[in-house]
Parts: C-alpha cells; structure tokens; sequence
C-alpha cells in the first residue's frame, strides 16, 4: 500500500521506511503538496498526530500516518513534550537541534533529577472516523554533553544507562529496535497483523 | 482472544457476537465487575467510547472493546446523538426504548425533514495509548410509528427507503450486513486483516 506520511522530516520518513518496509511512503511534496504545515495546538501528542493525520488525509484523499513525538524532561514538568519541534523558537524561528540541545543542557546545569522520556505517537488513519493510534516511549537520562552522530533531534543528549550510549551512538537497526518510534511502529504492525510479535498485542 | 466488552447491554452484545466470530466476547459482569458505568462526558461518540473502553480497560487490565452509538435527527440538529440513551431521561431515570420512540415521534409531530442517521463508533482498546476506532453510519427517515419487532432501541422508527422497512423488520445478518454497528465491525475486522473487505481500507 502507498502510505503518506504527514512530515516533510526527511530524519523521520528515512526512520519509518525501514519499519513499514511492505509500504512505499510518500511526503505530501511527493504528491505536489508544498505547503503543509497545519498548526499543531492539540494538547498531547495524540491529538497533534490526529491533527496532522486528518488534515493531510483531507488534501490528499489517501491513508496516511502520521508522527508526533517529543522529549519530556521530568526536573523540566514533562518539557519541552509537544513542544520539542519548537523549543527555544525565537520570533518563530526555529532553532537548529544542536542549539535546542545546548538550550536543554544548559536548563538542567546542576540539575541532579536527569531522567527524560521521549514519547512517538503513531496514528494511522484511513479515512475520517477511521485511525489506529500507537504511542510508546523509550526512557534516559539527559546527559551532561551530547555524543554521537547518527540519529537526529534531542538524539545525541538521550543517555540510555543500560546501553552505556546515547540514543545517537547507537546504529538505525538497533534504535529501531528499541527506540519510541521504533517500538510504536512494531505494536502497529502487530495490531494490523502485518508481522505480529509476541506479547505485545 | 478474549474481548472483553465495554456494555452491560446484552442487546448491543448479541449484536456484536457474530461479527467477532473469532474472539469470545465477555461482558464486565463476566469478570466480576458489577457497576461498571463511566462518566460519558465526551463530545463525541469517539469520545465517550474511549472513555468506557479506557476505563474498563483499568478494572480489567486486558483488551476492551467499547461501542458508542446514537441516533441523530436532521430537523432535531443532531439531537438525540450522543445522548441517545439517555434522553427523555426524568430525574435520573431512563426511559425505556418504546417511551423513547414516542418522545421521538411526538418531537417530530407535523415535521417534514424526517432524515436521521444512526452512528457508531467501535474502539478497540489494546492498552494505553494503544487503540483502533472506527465510525461509520446508517442513513434513514424517521417513520410515522413504529414498526417490527426485531433489534432494539430506536430500530423501530427509523425506515429505510431502499429496503422499505425498519431497522427492526430487517433479519439480524441483514442487519449486521448493513448498520452502523456493522458496518464498523466490517471496516474494524478488514483493517485488523482478520476478513479483508475489497475497497474498505
């Protein structure tokens, strides 16, 4: 099935493929649509993917998934969460990953409570009234200074104790295993029955 | 797999039943659980199926699925919708399905848009942030009495054209062939991949 992703995120479409490998994904440019950017003023992360979802849905007339995911840091009260995309945006421009890292880092200086979640939400929705929603996390700590290179986003600040890495360090198959996105995809597929894994649904 | 059903109404179960062929469906009462009857606050009927499906999900800790439904009445402006079951109500005590159908018809006295459409949603609850919905409809007129004996709730007043009968003179297969609820277990059973329906997804 061709499914459209709701994201011009080329980090998240190449992180997807590999998860819905039966489906050929296509962006919204993919199919003459440049200028999708629907305001994402739900209140979690469901609602923002739902938002997201629905309204590609409407342009494009196919199924399509959506993702809305973020990094909620507990010292912080679950910030920056929904708002991961646009923390530290100034005047509505957005800062670079590097910058909202430094930003983060220097919010928890001397911050003893590092604990951190990121948090995916998958919705996968046919048509209206008619979506699947997966939402999982994956648990770290903030570290003190960002390491490793591949991932993207709040990756190379995610200290995962019992990898001794970042989230960045590791490689795309074992992020895929473990990671938010990776672990929401898995339970989708499990639920569609495309590849079902024990346990999990 | 076990479904437990977010009803204490056998109506809506018995209904439900051959459409879930594959899986045993329990009611709450099934497991124990006697008072189960959420708070149905929601705006919607996803809404309020998500919150009998969330919370039977809590007292019971094993996949739920939930049905709201409703009857929704063009010249009414949508009304009775998500209050179907209880409207008319009377100081907490609700009417019963024929006083509700004569509340209906008198509501309706002398009207001449007499277009309704029955609305369910199913969501099928795996976990938290984990879950299905699909919603789907069924067109009708509101008749001028009520009329067969089969079904339940509204299903006496509501004709449809095409079939030149009620919902309550149609068989149960032809029933569940052509519902709302039917039509949502259908499209809900075709995206699991248990009976793929040509066209639906």
């Amino acid at each position: 099935m061709k499914l459209l992703v709701a994201t011009n995120n080329l980090h998240k479409l190449e992180e997807l493929k590999p998860l819905f490998s039966e489906h050929e994904l296509l962006r919204p440019i993919d199919l003459g649509i440049h200028d999708f950017n629907p305001e994402e003023n739900g209140r979690t992360f469901f609602e923002n993917a739902f938002i997201k979802a629905e309204a590609l849905y409407h342009l494009a007339g196919r199924p399509v998934i959506a993702d809305d995911s973020g990094l909620c840091v507990e010292a912080l009260h679950g910030r920056p969460g929904i708002e991961s995309a646009r923390y530290g945006s100034d005047n509505g421009r957005l800062l670079s990953a590097a910058e909202k890292n430094s930003l983060l880092l220097s919010e928890l200086e001397n911050m003893k409570n590092r604990h951190c979640v990121f948090v995916c939400c998958l919705v996968l929705y046919y048509g209206p009234q008619r979506f699947l929603c997966v939402q999982e996390t994956l648990e770290g700590e903030i570290g003190m200074a960002p390491r490793g290179d591949r991932g993207f986003g709040y990756d190379p600040i995610v200290y995962l104790p019992r990898k001794a890495k970042t989230v960045a360090e590791l490689s795309q198959e074992e992020k895929n295993r473990i990671s938010h996105r990776g672990k929401a995809a898995q339970k989708m597929a499990a639920i569609l029955g495309i590849t079902p894994i024990e346990g999990t649904v």
